[in-house]
């Protein structure tokens, strides 16, 4: 039986506080109602032992017992099969969460991540801001028809969507009402606002023992 | 208990042939041995029929039964719970399985895909390039140490893994004996052969029919 451990950086800058990516592990235990502990690795430099853990360099990564996962969206939908809350167990509604899943970290976050690593990189003109828009374009078509994603209620694939979309820069990029509503919607959930108040804790905890 | 359909183009030009993204489930199910038919839909122009079916006006989708699919990714999960040959069925094994599915998605094709686009694209200095690399050499130095990604054998994460790697473009890009060993060993499967060769053989056919 698995004690949940979800690790992450004992500390990063202020820019990306609230938004590192163990934002969606936490998250889905809070809605789930899963106990969790978090576990900390140097924000740097990272050693064998980190990449041996992810052999990205990046987090986060769990711990289930015996069972260890890293990239997020893996750990969510490892986290997903144990409660119903997060995917419905009919194979229908499983289904539709699992393609939304995955359409949200290979057709959104696919173009989404590079076009801003673009940005941030000050790149003159983002090769990538075509790709973007028709993207986010159909994404705006389906936001403005459905309250949910899968199986017509709150599911781990609205989690990861309104994840994926809430980067500031993107939410600033083109003028999507329906989309700003879903994430201003899902992420006013209780159990994303504990997730997200206590990942600024926990850094600026290291504040603290850094100071 | 479901048939299973794998729905693609009709018809695409010739570059694509052979790589079109029907092929990670036609080849997952040449593994599994699992019965399959393959449907078309028109590669353009693209109604609404087929944006009911896949939003971003893609392919590949599955029907199974009852069960409707898209996002490649997420039907491969779907056929690999069918079938051990594909992912294990002990948490541990099917754990290594998702994680590197999931990683080939979100941490490699992230960025090789855009790259991709950016180098066709024509861009004068690809901005993904320096990430790209990155990504790809903490893959070879995983793939020099092991055979297969998870379970110590065979699984839908090596089909995947090795799709995303085959594309020219990328093969071309770098030195890395590593992981080229590994995409030749991989694709080297009869089973990749023959959906490759469907794969071509389907899209060859309308040719003679568009006369």
């Amino acid at each position: 039986m698995g004690d949940l451990t979800i690790w992450t950086y004992d500390w990063v800058p202020d820019g990306p506080r609230g938004f590192v990516r163990d934002m969606r592990l936490r998250w889905a235990c809070e809605e789930a109602g899963l106990a969790y502990s978090v576990g900390s690795v140097p924000f740097g430099p990272r050693g064998a032992e980190h990449f041996s853990r992810q052999p990205f360099g990046q987090v986060p990564f769990l711990a289930d017992g015996d069972i260890r996962l890293f990239e997020s969206g893996a750990c969510l939908l490892h986290l997903a099969r144990k409660s119903e809350i997060l995917m419905p167990r009919d194979p229908v509604g499983e289904a539709e969460t699992l393609q939304w899943i995955v359409a949200a970290l290979n057709s959104i976050e696919m173009v989404s991540v590079p076009w801003w690593f673009l940005e941030i990189s000050g790149a003159a003109d983002n090769g990538l801001a075509g790709w973007l828009d028709s993207r986010l374009g159909h994404l705006e078509n389906i936001l403005k028809d459905r309250e949910w994603l899968a199986a017509g209620r709150f599911t781990a694939a609205d989690l990861l969507l309104a994840d994926v979309l809430r980067v500031p820069k993107l939410r600033e990029h083109g003028d999507r009402p329906a989309s700003e509503t879903y994430v201003a919607r899902i992420t006013a959930r209780p159990a994303f606002q504990k997730a997200r108040a206590d990942q600024i804790a926990h850094f600026a905890a290291a504040d603290a023992s850094r100071g």
